[in-house]
């Protein structure tokens, strides 16, 4: 009725149909993932509310839940872990939701993960100390609030492809993530390709691609 | 004096400096070339119009000039191709421009390119009849105006990374670019990234970088 | 006092005056639909919360109400169908509000109404399926969020008039819904006009004058 | 090479490809004719200056050039023109342009046009004056800059379908055709749909569908 | 402390200070109403809310609540009426609380008021029924949301000067006001100045400017 | 044909029409003003630019163009002075155009004009200088650019109407005189009421209006 | 874990890293100031809500909160004030949350501070009679909502650095501080400059760096 | 007539009226400048193009052009050089127009300059390489285009106040110079204040004063 669940995803992308929680009520959700877990997949529901968890984890108590990312993720088969790692790196610690997102993602897409967090440019010889584990990675996620220079710093030491993901941390002229995202579309260094605000789970999911190329 | 080139940066990025002719006097470009000539690297220098080619062919009659794609390329050294290629979709024929700048940079970074043009979502059918070659690529960069849709319709219909351009092409709310920006960040389909309006530049260089990977 | 029913508009326009809920009292609404009652036309109320529907409910039991479309009717006349339909598509589970508001209003104008839903651009095929019934209709409303693609690719697809209706589901630079209005407005595909934000109603009334020429 | 044009576009749509000349040189709207010429369909191409005209008028003598609407027809076959007429209306002197594209396409696609100028709502007599030809018209299309209102009083008093096109005349806070668009996007009379800034061709495109029903 | 009460402002502009409550705590708005009543003036208060006006009550119990309005108003000295009046007309039952807000200040400051409401453009020939009275007014103030045609309609009738108000009211691409503002300032009906958004009061006390003229 | 005069508008708004010449053919400007001369009003055209006035010319050399301000006037009929004058303040001299715009508009209206220019706040003892001035204005016409914050400063100094004209003087975040409006419409001085960007001629309008009372 | 303490920060730029508490959970705020604390530093803690204060008050008792300014600051050493002061001088009762959060951070920092609040341009001299105080300091902040047009005034009249903040005082078209920013940003006086809307931490910084020269 | 030259601004602020060119003839600036000769002051005149240079020099052969940064000087007192200097960094080739305004202007105010070009941070050891020179100002001016990180990446590494000059050099979404505006106001460094875009006068006039302390 009110879904019709995309079964031959995985074939075509990939990787099966991703859930969007926002929007649609807790017993729509439940609904989808009980036709999924019927298909064996790995199911991964992403913008869920605490209620949303506790509804699915009454028909599936393998479920898990991260709240700081509000992501649920349950495992039936097996993923291979990639040998390469994303690097995703934050500038502050209030972006660590989207950090959560992106990095569940990663993981449940059978990624290795490095996370280096709360190393923006205000100190930004915290982000030369790490320097050598984000050159090491096969791709880099970086994720930034406020004005969002972390990526272009990023962008002109290394010579991987590197996402960057606005997010809506900030007030005032920081008009929701907007300003970070402009940053990073702007960025003078090059090799630098953007995703929408707050989507770590975009962002993890291109980095997947490239990861398992 | 008035520029200190980045000597470093094909180390740390794996490709030297790449000149950005707009809100440059010819004399700047050509005092910046005449340098880089020196170091015998490859050169490309983005959004030059013809009168910076012209003098800059007086130093150098090496220099190629793509008019459509405003760039001046200058090979001193020999690049090995990629076996893997980038595919270069796009959707209609005024997007072209950007095209040719994304296919002239990703050929002097040492990619094989391919390119599929005019095949915007009014005829979709038209899509359809390339998207094997597209699905052969190791990286798609996709390029459209208007509203941009083209890239969702790949975007959903391939398991490879996906790095969207949109152009200023359209009138009225097409902003300048901006809604088919729009388009491209709240894409539906999972896997796509997305540069600066008009950015065939910066979209071939991140898709190099994937396709060398 | 506070309003002035508007008693020709059925003379006028072809059907009698909407409520628009939002922003009125509940009282207001209920002194409205009192005064409407006695006129015995068919009623809409659009907008309408759940208190303000048990409000109309206690002076008008036969009032219906359509909880994910907060749209209240009361049909006091029988209204012929017509033979023609209108399809409304969808792309999304979370656009089915403005699904439902749509086909509320469309049916209390008389008209039959198809529902195709949850057949984005994101999984293309399911769209193809369902191809027939789309074409069939004389009338299409193409509800969409995020980006808003499948107007696009509906309307390259069929010979009907095509209303878009873009929703303000999605997140970040989906602005509410603004980037999906930008893409339906700057549409490549040709027969496509566009109503406002979320106005399910408006398409509705629309397509129903198209429908019933 | 550069184009793919879309031969079964008429098949699908009712109606050829039409060509958008703006962002394309003269040399590709030429061989795009060149090659639709020998199709035999009707030609429409819209945004073309004087000097595509001209290109095309040398392969084509048959060309037809409308200057204030900046479009070129050519005629190859016979169109049965419809009974019913589309009322084209417009607020100001200054709109005409758009009124002229609009008139153009609507014609080429066999529709028998009225055109009523210049009874913006400054002057609202001179709207009733010719309310019976409006009312007459099987569907309606209104142009308007400024503040666009002229789109609300007409829908107001009709019980047709009215596609509402917002030109760009205007200066300052008319930001180039946004006000009128929002205006008419936001009408507090039902039954309006609108098209991008100063697109006649689109609203005519549309309108012709209704009108052929 | 907290407050410089301008006491000169009687002088200077004719009236006393007149409180804007947003954003102050009701222990600062009864402060400062404390102080001016020792001054024996009229006093205003905008945007006030229940919890406002009961605390002011206490010090005060010859304030007046209007509660659509949001304001209190508490008269000290008699205010002769003007033999003039403002007309106050608005487009729909939604704009209440603006037309609230104008006539109360309207009144305090000594003029006489005729409200016409629910006038818009939706159903023109309730405007038309009223234009006797909305004429013999000696300044006009037109409060709509929406689209807010209803300004440009009045302002092509009448030969007095007319201020417009643009409301919240409405959703989606009304943008809490900013397209009626919009469409007020672009109106093709001269005559016509504009007030912030809901600022019914501003518009009141520019009307009694002119109507004590 | 492609112009209908509103030929009651002097009746109906006590002026007849005004033509805004952008936009418009010389050919058409020309064709109506040919017909106005007919009728023996007063004309003014404005935002005329100079090959607009010469052709005017030659079909009457009584014409009169104001260059700075763009404006045609003839007259035809003496009109009375009012005895009450409107102060035009203005705070640059890059604000000139606009200046001229309102004044000539004023003065064809019948009103007496006082100018005030070049007073901003940058240096506002030149302000106080001139305060006796616009004290003795029956309205208060204000124009200026930038920050256009000398709206608010006169409309805290003075007890009669004021009309802010916001100007595109400025570059950068003046976005064409968009920050002049938003601060007038925002000024914490209360009875200034505003026009659209550059509108003088509006403005003078309005304030004619007033002046006329 | 979590974050990342600048501990040179007090070295790089004179003062240890301030905490931005607006995202960061209630633990992650404690366990930042714990390990601060350590340090032996004095502690800037901004934005903070009064369950924050609560939970930190527990870990240390001399933390004192500024309930207006959500401010939270902790002396662990003394600070020798400076003789010069830095002014603050703001328009409205409603600036005081911003005028509040830059006096505390000033103070913390070392700075004697003048505080002249509620002097907004709609009653002018109530600034004239404190302008000597605001021209005895060594730098200046201008703390102002609505249209912003203070820092105009104030900036016209003194020969000392002026930081302006914007606050979010207001309604309607201002935007949320927008109005205000815009107004600040193109002020026709020299020597203002600007921080972020409601940014009383960062202009407090600016001006304390200053008032150390 | 047109202007009222601000004779006593030297006493209030320190420093002579400056002339803004653009928007005024190039006879206004020449009559302004003639009076201003009288008064023996030093004389800036910035956004001067080269035709209304020549008509200056035809009166005033001393005048001095900045062709890149379009300011006419001219010197007719000795100003003291301070012992201290401003550093005026920028990031890449296409911000020396900006660059040479700010230079101008604080050489004319008595200011010591370093100037520091090209050092953007997609080579941040070119940065590096200057932190010496810059951490030995007194005040530094950062400008910077497209993204404009550098103003954060320097402000987390000096502890002296800083002024950001976004510029207009960028494309697209560089929205010319807002996005790099944002960037600067909602840096994660503190201790940067801001001015409007390419405002190079309005940083160097703030900074002088700084300086001067
Ligand atoms: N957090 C997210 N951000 C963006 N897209 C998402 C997110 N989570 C899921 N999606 C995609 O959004 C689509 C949701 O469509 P639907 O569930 O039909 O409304 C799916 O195709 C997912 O691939
Ligand atoms: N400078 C101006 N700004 C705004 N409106 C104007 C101006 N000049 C004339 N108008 C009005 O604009 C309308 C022009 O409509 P039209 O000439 O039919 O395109 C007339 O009704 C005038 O009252
Ligand atoms: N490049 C500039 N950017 C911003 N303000 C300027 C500039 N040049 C001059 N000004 C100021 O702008 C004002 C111009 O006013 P006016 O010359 O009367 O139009 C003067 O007071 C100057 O202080
Ligand atoms: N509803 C309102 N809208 C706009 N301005 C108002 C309103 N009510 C009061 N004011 C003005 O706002 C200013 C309030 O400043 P303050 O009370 O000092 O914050 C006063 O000068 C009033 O004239
Ligand atoms: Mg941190
Ligand atoms: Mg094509
Ligand atoms: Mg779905
Ligand atoms: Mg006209
Ligand atoms: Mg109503
Ligand atoms: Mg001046
Ligand atoms: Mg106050
Ligand atoms: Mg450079």
């Amino acid at each position: 009725g009110f879904a019709k669940i995309d079964n031959e995803r995985e074939l075509r992308n990939g990787y099966p149909e991703v859930i969007y929680c926002a929007g649609k009520t807790v017993e729509q959700v439940v609904k989808i993932i009980e036709f999924m877990l019927t298909k064996k997949n790995n199911i991964l529901a992403t913008r869920a509310d605490k209620d949303t968890y506790e509804a699915v984890y009454k028909i599936c108590p393998e479920a898990v839940y991260n709240e700081l990312g509000r992501i649920i993720t349950i495992r039936q088969k097996e993923t291979k872990l990639t040998d390469n790692y994303i690097a995703i790196v934050s500038a502050g610690t209030s972006d660590l939701p989207v950090v959560e997102e992106a990095t569940a993602t990663a993981e449940i897409l059978g990624n290795k993960v490095e996370k280096i967090v709360d190393v923006g440019v205000a100190g930004i010889h915290r982000l030369f100390d790490k320097l050598d584990i984000i050159r090491g990675a096969k791709v880099v996620i970086v994720v930034a609030g406020m004005e969002g220079a972390l990526a272009s710093v990023i962008g002109g030491l290394i010579d991987k492809p590197l996402i960057a993901v606005p997010t809506s941390v900030g007030y005032g002229t920081s008009f929701g993530g907007l300003t970070a995202l402009l940053t990073m579309l702007n960025s003078c260094a090059s090799g630098i390709s953007v995703v929408n605000i707050d989507n770590g789970f975009g962002a993890a999911y291109s980095a997947s691609m490239i990861n398992h190329l």
